[in-house]
């Protein structure tokens, strides 16, 4: 058996998902949503329940739901289409975003930055949380085109205070994105009553599958399409529909429950109890209790993160140092620096991100492995 | 039943390669290929192996394939990214491509051109043959940065002879765009060989999964990224890799085999002697017997192809006028314009595509009900 605690990274499939998507496409429902026959009717029905599952839980509208390949498409077309729109009417652009961010938000930076455009990093405190005076500052002195940021933080699981950041901007004529693809039915979003502009959903994030997504798009907000053709999705997102990924998406949706909120909560009082009991030398990053449910960091001094997450996975554990898709790099986590952490203090990090398929036993089992891993790095639990 | 004579669109997934994802996934495979844990291992050396096997099918380096959402995502890559570089660099960019080209390629004339950039129309003839002295002419006195086209067209199966194109492009300085969703595995491609600078694939042609496709890029011509972020597919393509699609899109090429190929030409072959005998109103277009196996286009003189179209998936007879992309469309199919057809010869076409799941006995009833429904419409068959 091996323990995964790496559910931010990705989710194992919910085997319902799995087998509505099966009977769906074997049931007459592998047709091209495209096309006029009955097996594409067949399709494009069941895609229009998907978009209709996903807006209830977003309270958007369902035509405001774009279906796509995923968070980091959804986050380089929001960014590139808004900064192109403006670059076509010769007017400036101005981007305010965190160093807390994911990377397919924070490598937009230089790419802004290269072709003219303006960036302002916004300062987040210890704890991770934007600041919102600064913000309310920035917005009165300049003309913020779009305002980015995750709602829940990949790494360190804070979650920003959506209504109250909502209401602040939108006493400008600034646009907001929120990605979302950590927090997603994990907490209520109110895409309407927040007035987002952009808010950007991954389906493997919440045991869908892999390869989809959607951007929920005001209807007022909407963009320019990034991948033109067939005219898919409104003409906004050509290419053709992953059906089965869209119809596993929208049954991991419904699937969620209340009570898969509440089973992480109590994971996690249980993983921070156990951990101050047992590793002392654990220092929590974040904001415990409040943030997401499902993701915990924290450092343990003189320990080198990325070496404990090796031992720890030889030991059938899986856990991450932060993003997968920084799992390469060896810099420090640019999240916990922003956060004002020492570069050694962030290369000390695991993050344990937990799933509703999670259990108390593996909490339990996972402490006595982390343990004996630190015990065999020389150092103190 | 259902006769499912519309595999151009898409096609049924394979059980094997369902169950070969099914299996991965719950045999923990499902972990983020990004990640350097245990799990994170295993999926990337999955995404690996898929990889080699596409490579091999198509004679490129396996470092040359690029994975993504699909085939319209890869032609907006390749024409967007190339002109952008172009802009950067402050230099002209001209583009040549063919009205016959499916519309990942044909919208992006409009966007090329608003933006300042120039495009020529290569003719065809009444085959759909790019004409070969038209472009060696044009070689000879522009610039051309890039040519596209589609190996197969999408509509009538011709099939462009690759290797006597590529010979006369490759004494210029211009790149080679080739969109192979249709001709892939059908017939033979040789990356290396032809000294292509990019090919087009997609899994849902060839009985694999919606939503994952490659772009194999010669090693010398790689694109700038359209997505950015975690720098996944060696930083040209961002975004957590779709691993279970891309398991089986790599086992749907593997299971294809050389009696495919030939029972598709049975097919063919079948449904042309009986229409030749059974529907004498019936006029092929493309060039038959050349072209490729799976797709027979033909005309009924007078016969509205739409509402004949519609009229047969009532009778459970999946068949389509054109691109599937394009179904929404009222206008006639621009490809079978650029070939010569009259707007009422081009509104009168329906378009056949098979696939190996097929047999003959479908085609006779195809037939049947093909001469039913034109009797209902008052037509000679």
């Amino acid at each position: 058996m091996v323990i995964y605690f790496d559910n931010a990274s990705t989710t194992p499939i919910d085997p319902r998902v799995w087998k509505k998507m099966e009977s769906f496409q074997f049931e007459e429902g592998f047709g091209n949503p495209s096309s006029i026959h009955m097996l594409g009717i067949r399709a494009s029905t069941a895609v229009e329940e998907a978009r209709q599952k996903i807006a209830d839980r977003v309270k958007s509208l369902s035509e405001e739901v774009c279906f796509l390949s995923g968070g980091s498409e959804a986050n380089n077309w929001v960014v590139q289409s808004l900064f192109r729109e403006a670059q076509a009417r010769h007017k400036p652009f101005h981007w305010a975003t965190t160093r807390a961010e994911h990377s397919s938000l924070t490598k937009l930076v230089s790419w802004i930055q290269s072709r003219g455009g303006n960036v302002t990093w916004l300062p987040v405190d210890a704890k991770g949380y934007i600041s919102e005076s600064y913000l309310k500052d920035l917005l009165k002195k300049s003309n913020i085109d779009l305002l980015s940021f995750s709602h829940a933080n990949s790494e360190t699981g804070t979650l920003q205070p959506l209504e109250s950041l909502a209401k602040i901007v939108k006493q400008s004529e600034t646009r907001i994105h929120v990605d979302a693809c950590q927090s997603f039915l994990k907490t209520e979003i109110d895409f309407a009553g927040q007035n987002l502009d952009y808010l950007v959903l991954s389906s493997h994030k919440i045991h869908g599958p892999k390869g989809i997504g959607a951007l929920v798009m005001r209807k007022g907000a909407k963009l320019k399409p990034l991948i033109l053709g067939g005219g898919q999705e409104g003409g906004l997102r050509s290419g053709t529909l992953n059906t089965e990924g869209i119809v596993g998406f929208g049954e991991a949706v419904e699937l969620y429950q209340d009570e898969d909120r509440r089973h992480l909560e109590e994971l996690k009082k249980h993983m921070v109890e156990l951990l101050a009991v047992k590793v002392p030398s654990a220092m929590p990053r974040g904001d415990y209790p409040n943030g997401i449910a499902s993701i915990l960091n924290f450092g343990i001094r003189g320990c080198d993160g990325k070496k404990l997450m090796q031992l720890l996975s030889r030991n059938r554990v899986c856990v991450s140092t932060g993003s997968a898709c920084d799992s390469g790099s060896k810099s420090p986590s640019q999240t916990l620096m922003a956060m004002g952490f020492s570069e050694e203090e962030a290369l000390s990090s695991l993050r344990i991100s937990f799933s509703k398929v999670n259990n108390k036993l593996e909490i339990e089992h996972f402490i006595e492995i982390l343990i004996n891993c630190l015990k065999e790095q020389n150092h103190e639990p």
